[in-house]
């Protein structure tokens, strides 16, 4: 799999991240190394505003934080302007310690705990988007308990499945998230929460997938969303004030893959949302998009070093680099493609035809199947672009390796946002086995 | 998928593990817990050494610790006198502080870093299982640097690819780890480690798969290797001292599954290596085996309470617990089948058929897909049998949830082996970021 993907280099024709050299990054921090460009996380995140903006709607672009959580992230994300989505009560508590402001945190989660809702609660989260009729239930009790009150979206399940270029629309969506609509669960929740005065319901939710490469699926759902709001401004004479969108957004990881560019997928958005809404005689919702991995995906880029390599007669020869399944499980897991370069010559002919494995004990430890690259011999630096998302936050410390550092560089200049992981803090729990006697 | 493992009950009827009530210490430590009962553990080890000891063989039982690694269970291992195999520093690092003698040390991998080797060198490990040419130059550098000589097995690729009940015999296995016998590469390495009189030449190393049910890939794997000591007695004059055929033994996680048990697998494995190394007119070589799964995998039990619930019309219900993929990731990794039973009453008909789900935002977080159990609701405390092999080793803190709490259990006592994670800890390595200016 070769790879054009746009990549600046040094003065020396070394990769550059976010003004930095790749090599220098390499050598300064250690590998395995996430660096993360400040100034392409910034854009991401005004090409969502910004677009939003020009629409004429009232919008909020809230970074789905599970893509990629820690205190620097939500700093940025703060300092932009964004609101957040957390899934846990670990996500809400590393938002709070980067002081993000909890008015703008939205909470989901298909089996929030008790714990994490009165968690929630004390912290004065802005948005709970409710899941479950059980979830219902332990708000009330939570909210009673602490005396409060809380904005509260729905999530329903608009019978919309996306996934890249595909779309499925069926009756119902089986999925373990949200309300149905077409059993009339949605509405029964909705009758629920207007009966619990210390729930103040603000929006209906939704989410169709994740991937998403074009904007069908999207339309769909927005005049489901927007038939669905009709009828209870009907029936109950409430009109939820946002439609959040969710999110999915795809990225481009190789260049087999060609998503419309994600402007051009706003634009038809709201384009949509603004004629839906007047044909159906309402007034026009604030727009929330859900954007994690569109905004992260590619701003991120894991710097390996090369070790060994296994030739074999006739088939493609193994190069292993010193992270591989433990800092990225994507390949194993969803079958995810990757490219990669020798970070010390990108642009440099990718004459060698290898597999590129990790250094895990598993024989489906591999980063890129089939991968052309220049040369590459111990020592080498290995950059594997667009591991912004989902890298990181699902690492591991399978094989017990400790997980990567993690770099924010900006016009030159570059700061540790994550310490790499030491080997007395893999045994920080342990605790010396006494015997039962 | 129902299930009828052996377990035993407490006597007002709830599931016992270690000789402990499941839901006094669901409820003394929180769930997700993850419960090993000892006696299970000793057991499993027991089957190991005490068959092969009837053998006459010279034999060592080399733990896999990938599999399950904690300073506890390094413990227990030296203790019942086994050895461990280990694939990186941390799990070195994590069996020294657990006093495990180095000198019954395995060191594996297919691409340790030179600060591995060195860190194994200066700690006096007992062996380093060479897996590649990379790596006998990287071990030469160390030796000399340190002064030191070390015990080296060589790992080689026989051909032989075992799961389950299926075998493959290919003239050479396309696997990242180990030398190529077919191509010759096997040979020449040992003519390598020969010229380097820092490496004591121990052994030969070979590992054919895993979740193997049937005894015939090792059948097949010993007469190779034994075809292979042959020539290499007769071409230069060396017999290696021992014999590692790897681990690989297949465990039962549901109904389904029949594996040939483990002791009849060994009776076949030192029958095949009498009769092959006899005809082959060679001494009797030690037997090293390495199981990880089969000693730790059946002895761990998750228990997990359960949350929320969704029924859908003509569809499963889900039923979603407190963990999921970020404790558990093989359902998702591997579509690995487990059971699960309600703990207050294992016993009672498993009239209902759900989907238990976890917690994790991601629709793929699906712990068992289709599982007949007793009525569950809210607060139950269900049990995940046999998940006490890569469960808590590939832990995650996917969406910032916490990794469990696990305990040993023997004889109705209990103790903490590894503390929950705290939210603290989550944010340990993450440092505020300050901008490029």
């Amino acid at each position: 799999m070769s790879f054009s993907h746009q990549f600046a280099t040094t003065p020396t024709g070394h990769l550059m991240l976010g003004g930095c050299d790749a090599l220098t990054l390499a050598r300064k921090y250690g590998t395995p190394l996430i660096v993360y460009d400040v100034d392409q996380l910034e854009a991401a995140v005004s090409q969502f505003t910004q677009t939003l903006a020009a629409s004429g709607l009232t919008s909020a672009v809230c970074y789905a934080s599970k893509a990629f959580s820690c205190i620097a992230i939500y700093q940025l994300m703060a300092r932009l302007g964004c609101h957040v989505d957390v899934v846990s009560g670990g996500e809400l508590y590393t938002a709070l310690q980067a002081h993000f402001p909890p008015e703008r945190i939205c909470f989901h989660g298909n089996n929030k705990t008790k714990a994490e809702l009165e968690f929630a609660i004390t912290k004065h989260v802005g948005t709970i988007v409710i899941d479950n009729f059980h979830e219902i239930n332990l708000l009330k009790q939570v909210l009673t308990n602490q005396n409060a009150t809380v904005n509260v979206m729905l999530r329903v399940t608009p019978g919309v499945q996306a996934h890249t270029h595909r779309y499925i629309t069926t009756g119902q969506t089986d999925s373990k998230f949200g309300f149905d609509l077409a059993s009339g669960q949605a509405t029964t929740a909705l009758q629920w929460i207007l009966a619990c005065p210390r729930m103040n319901f603000i929006g209906v939710h939704a989410h169709i997938g994740s991937q998403i490469f074009v904007p069908d699926g999207f339309i769909t759902e927005i005049n489901r969303l927007c038939t669905l709001i009709a009828q209870w401004a009907r029936n109950f004479a409430v009109i939820p004030a946002v439609l959040d969108i969710g999110g999915g957004f795809g990225i481009q990881y190789t260049n087999d893959e060609h998503p419309v560019p994600v402007k051009t997928i706003l634009q038809t958005i709201t384009t949509t949302v603004k004629q839906s809404f007047k044909q159906a005689h309402l007034p026009l919702p604030a727009l929330w998009v859900e954007p994690g991995r569109a905004i992260v995906g590619p701003a991120g880029t894991t710097l390996y070093t090369v070790g060994s390599e296994k030739h074999l007669p006739g088939r493609l020869p193994y190069v292993a680099v010193d992270g591989g399944m433990g800092d990225n499980i994507r390949p194993a897991l969803y079958d995810a493609h990757y490219t990669a370069l020798n970070a010390a010559c990108p642009t440099a002919p990718a004459i060698n035809r290898i597999r590129l494995v990790g250094k895990y004990c598993e024989s489906g430890d591999v980063l890129v199947d089939d991968l052309r690259i220049a040369p590459l011999s111990a020592g080498d630096i290995v950059a594997i672009p667009v591991t912004g998302a989902y890298g990181y936050s699902m690492a591991s410390n399978y094989n017990r390796n400790c997980r990567p550092a993690v770099v924010f560089a900006q016009r030159g200049h570059s700061q540790l946002v994550i310490r790499r992981e030491s080997y007395s803090q893999l045994v920080i729990n342990d605790l010396p086995y006494e015997g039962s006697n």
